[in-house]
């Protein structure tokens, strides 16, 4: 039972529910916590969940028939993962693990799909959730498709500075394997990203990440 | 109106709607022609309809301050484009041009997010087309990051096989720098992938494509 949990409540799922809908979708929800690298589900599993990241890293993942596996997604506190098993039904179309120690709220798809055939300011939730996502997808695509390491590398960070900083200081919300994984990179091609970066005045020392010169790290992108 | 046309009547966006609201939903698509290069919108601009693809196909781009360009997503005849204005409002996250003579249906976005408003199914079938895109999506960046040209090429031809073939030939569903923009790849690239997979015995005459041996084939991917 999550409904005491803030954070959750306000979230896009839960916006602008009426106090019953809210409450009978927070007893849909499981918390659990996992581990590093701890499984949540595997690609092709029956999807019977919908899960939300309260705290830590989640990464989708697709493997290949080699066993060769790329990050498709890394979630963050506050996003929604596999929200397209509720209209769609059939299986995961990724695997899912934890990136870091990660609390998560799990859904139980069935019992949520009722809900919202019931609700349509739920079922309008979940279009948002879907379009956003589908909207972090294209960005994704697009940077693989135009944009080198370095350029990746240099506009992550600079999404991570206040709008109008002119210098910044601050921790990378997970470790660079995982950083990797997000922009695409092998980690020894995010390596050299950072190598060729600190000619622009960008600083890194384990996750503690300094720029000097934010005007002139955004004439790399 | 398009109320006798019985493809875009067919379509995820009018499945299992009511006579009354089909018809309502119907006036609201707007026929037009495009011929091949012509912009129909730009990206950036306000988001003002969501186009469905009659015939022919249209290129999803980024483009990049410097100017360079990438296809994120290749529309074929059945699929809609923009829905995502509908729920987040705001302007098209892509620019959207034709690469063949194609006929769309453009809906004004304004008066189908209150018909939207007012029907849960149709709201129902957005979500459905969402998802679709959203798994599309990730099949290509899984593509982008786990696979080399000739495996992206040699997929691409297996999905146009009937399931069953052994041998096979069919047309390519548009011009080969389409497709090359489609998977991600120059048209070296791809040029350099179709020969390598000459030795797998896939012959590629203009658009015409002839695999000697699927099972071969299907050992590239």
């Amino acid at each position: 039972m999550l409904f005491n949990n803030e954070q959750l409540l306000q979230s896009d799922l839960f916006d602008r529910l009426s106090i019953d809908t809210a409450r009978r979708l927070a007893t849909l929800a499981r918390r659990r916590v996992y581990v590093p690298g701890e499984e949540i589900f595997a690609e092709g599993e029956p999807g019977t969940h919908v899960v939300y990241v309260a705290s830590g890293v989640v990464r989708l993942t697709r493997t290949e028939s080699s066993g060769r596996d790329a990050d498709i997604r890394v979630c963050e506190p506050g996003d929604f993962i596999a929200e397209y098993v509720i209209v769609l039904g059939g299986n995961y179309a990724h695997g899912a693990c934890a990136g870091a120690l990660s609390e998560l709220a799990l859904f139980e798809a069935a019992a949520l799909r009722t809900l919202v055939d019931k609700c349509p300011q739920l079922q309008r939730n979940l279009l948002k959730i879907s379009a956003h996502h589908l909207l972090e997808a294209f960005d994704c695509i697009a940077g693989d498709r135009l944009h080198m390491a370095a350029q990746r590398v240099a506009n992550f960070l600079l999404r991570q500075c206040p709008e109008t900083a002119l210098q910044a200081t601050f921790r990378l919300p997970y470790k660079k394997q995982i950083l990797a994984g997000k922009l695409g990179l092998g980690p020894e091609a995010l390596s050299r990203a950072f190598a060729a970066l600190a000619q622009r005045g960008v600083d890194v020392k384990g996750r503690t990440v300094r720029i000097e010169n934010v005007v002139l790290l955004r004439q790399v992108c």
